[in-house]
C-alpha cells in the first residue's frame, strides 16, 4: 500500500534472505523496520507481536522456514526449528498452514543452493497468494457496501470494526479493509467505526492509522461504544477478520468480535467476516470446544504504551498488585455470522456453503 | 469504608461548610482529598469526575447546595446556582433528585444561619439515606450470591461487574459491590471478574483497588473478555450499577454495559443490576428514546493516564489526527434484565413489579 506516497509492505525478503518487518508495536508513533536474520528472530517477532494478523503471521511463517534453511543445513535441526515456528502461536491457523505448504515443497534431495532457491519462490507464492486472495475479497465485499450506499441513497455507509484486518495484518488490502478499500476507491461514501481493541488496541493503533494515510473517513471509539452506536442506527454492517474459522462457520477473532456478533444479532445488522481460505481451519467443526485460545501475558491488561512529552511511554493502569487474565481471541459461533467474505464470493457461515465454495478442501 | 485501617467516605461535608471529596481521579496511583468551596468547584468535581458514580453525584449535589448557600445570601442567585448543579451531568438522575430534595425542605422565610442548618441536616438525611440503601441492597443481593454458592456445594461464585458501582460511587459499601462485600462478611466465597470500563477505567482503577483493600478476590479483564468467559462457563452472574433506569425497566449504565447483559442472555446467565430508588426515574418509560446519553470529550478515548517512572502521565495512544467519539452510556433494555436490586428487595425489571415495591412514587 502507499504510504505517504511511498509503496511498503508489512514484511519483505531481501536478496540475503533476511526478513525485514514493520515493528508494528511501534505503530502510530513510529514506522520503524526491524531485520530478522534467525530462526529466534523470526519467533520473537510472532510472539511479541511485532508481526500479528493471521494472513501476515502466516506468510511471516513462510519466510521463517527461508531463514531457517539458510541458517542450518541439518535436516533435522532444520525440521525442529520449522516445528518452533509452527508453534510459536496457537490461534491463528495460517502459521501451520504456510510452514506445512513450505516443507511440502521442498526436496532436501536437492543441494543446499537449490533448497533455497526453492524456499524462496514457495514462500513468495504464498505471500502473492494472501495478495491476490485480499484483493478478490475486496472486490466481493465492495459489492455489499454498494448495496447499503444505493439503499442508502449514497449517504455514507457506516461500517463497524474491530481490532486490525487491515493490510498490516496482511500483505496488501487487508481481509475486513479490503472490501472499505475497494468502495472507497469506487468513490463509495465509507465512514468506519474503529473499536480501539484492548488490550494491545490494534484498532486505535494501527487500524486507524491505516485508514488515513488512505483517507477513508473514520472514528475511533472504545470497545464499548459499537452496541450503542448500534442501538442508535449509526452502523449500518459491521466486518471483522478471522485469526481460525471452523468449515462449519464458527470464527475465532480477536477477544470482543462476540459481544459485538451478539450487538449486530439483537440490532438486525449484517455481521461479516473477511478471510482467504487459508484462514479456514478444514479439521475443526466446533469452535467453541475445538480452537485453542492463547492466553497471553496480563501485564498486556495492566500496562499500555502510549505517546508522553518525552517519547513512547510504558504506564501502569492499575493498582500494583491487581491480578489480571488475558484471553486474546473469542469464538463467534456461525449462527451469528451473516456471511463469510472469500477470494471465491460470499457465502453463508454453514458447512454446506462453505464446502460448496471449496470443494476440493473438503 | 476501611481502608488501610482508616474509616474513610468519599465524600464529607466539614464544619465550616467545605465539601471534602476524594479525587478519584487519581486513584488507584494517589489517594488525595479535594476541598470543594465554591459552586464552581462543586460543578468543577462532577463534570471532571473527581467524583463520579450516580448516588455520589447525587450526594454532591445536595452538599453543593449547602455550599450555595454558604456563598450566596441572594435568592435568585442560589436559584440559579443549584439550576447549574443540576444540569452539570445530564445521566445520572440522582443529580436533579438531590438537588431537588433539599430545595423543597429549604426555607427561604427563615434567617441565614438556621437555612444553613436546614440544608446541612438535610444534605445529612440525604448522605445517609443512600448509606442505608446501600447497606439494604448488599443484604439483599448477597442471598443470591448465597444461593449461587450453594448450588456450587460452596465453590467460589464468579461474578462480572462493569464500571464502578463500588462505595467510591456511593457513600459507603456502594450498589453492585454491596452484595459482594455482605456474601464475602458472610464467608461466601466470591471471586470478581473486573472490567477494567474504558475510556475512563473505573473498574481498572476503582473497583479493582476497592475489592482489594476488602481483600475481596479478584481479576481484572478487558471490557472485550467477558463475553469470552461466559462462554467458558466461567462467569455465575453479573451485577452492575446504573445511572439512572426508568421505572419500566430500562437501564442506563456505564458504556459497554449493553454488551455485557447481551452475553449474559445468549450464555443464560442472571444480569443484575442494583440501584437505591434514588436511581429510578418515575417520569420516562423508554430508556433508549427518552434517557439523556451524555457525550464526553474524545480525548478521554485519545488519551490515558497511567503510572510511568517519573510519576502519572498522560499518554496519547492513537495517531495525533485520528478523530474519536465519545458516548459514556448506553441502555440495556428492560428484557435483557433479570432483575432490580433494591433497598426494598429484588424485583423483575418491568412496570408492575417495580411499582408494587414502590407504591408511593407512581
Amino acid at each position: 500500500m502507499k504510504v505517504d506516497g511511498k509503496q511498503i509492505r508489512p514484511i519483505w525478503l531481501d536478496n540475503d534472505n533476511v526478513v525485514n518487518v514493520i515493528d508494528q508495536r511501534k505503530l502510530p508513533h513510529a514506522l520503524e523496520v526491524m531485520t530478522l536474520t534467525s530462526v529466534d528472530e523470526v519467533i520473537y517477532a510472532i510472539q511479541e507481536m511485532v508481526v500479528r494478523g493471521a494472513p501476515l503471521i502466516g506468510v511471516t511463517g513462510a519466510y521463517g522456514v527461508v531463514v531457517a534453511l539458510e541458517t542450518t543445513t541439518d535436516q533435522d535441526m532444520f525440521r525442529k526449528a520449522c516445528q518452533r515456528i509452527k508453534d510459536s502461536r496457537p490461534t491463528a491457523v495460517n502459521l501451520a498452514w504456510a510452514v506445512e505448504r513450505m516443507l511440502d515443497n521442498i526436496s532436501y534431495q536437492n543441494p543446499a543452493q537449490e533448497r533455497l532457491a526453492q524456499a524462496r519462490e514457495q514462500a513468495g507464492r504464498i505471500a502473492g497468494l494472501e495478495v491476490d486472495n485480499c484483493r478478490r475479497i475486496g472486490e466481493h465485499g465492495a459489492k455489499l457496501i454498494a448495496d447499503i450506499s444505493k439503499r442508502k441513497n449514497n449517504a455514507a455507509v457506516n461500517i463497524l470494526t474491530h481490532c486490525n484486518a487491515g493490510w498490516l495484518a496482511c500483505i496488501e488490502y487487508g481481509t475486513a479493509t479490503a472490501p472499505i478499500y475497494m468502495a472507497h476507491k469506487m468513490g463509495i461514501d465509507v465512514h468506519v467505526w474503529v473499536d480501539e481493541t484492548r488490550p494491545l488496541n490494534q484498532g486505535a493503533r494501527l487500524t486507524a492509522w491505516e485508514l488515513g494515510k488512505q483517507t477513508v473517513k473514520h472514528t475511533l471509539i472504545t470497545d464499548n461504544a459499537g452496541g450503542y452506536l448500534m442501538q442508535k442506527k449509526m452502523v449500518d454492517m459491521v466486518i471483522v477478520g478471522t485469526d481460525r474459522s471452523t468449515y462449519t462457520g464458527d470464527v475465532a477473532n480477536k477477544i470482543g468480535t462476540y459481544l459485538k456478533a451478539l450487538a449486530a444479532r439483537d440490532n438486525d445488522l449484517p455481521f461479516y467476516v473477511a478471510l482467504p481460505s487459508s484462514t479456514f481451519d478444514w479439521q475443526l467443526t466446533d469452535g467453541l470446544k475445538q480452537i485453542p485460545i492463547e492466553e497471553r501475558d496480563p501485564d498486556e491488561v495492566r500496562y499500555i504504551h502510549g505517546l508522553a512529552k518525552t517519547g513512547v511511554e510504558k504506564v501502569l493502569l492499575t493498582a500494583k498488585d491487581s491480578p489480571a487474565l488475558n484471553p486474546a481471541f473469542d469464538i463467534t459461533p456461525a449462527h451469528l455470522v451473516t456471511g463469510f467474505i472469500t477470494e471465491r464470493g460470499i457465502c453463508p457461515a454453514n458447512e454446506t456453503a462453505i464446502v460448496e465454495l471449496f470443494p476440493e478442501k473438503r
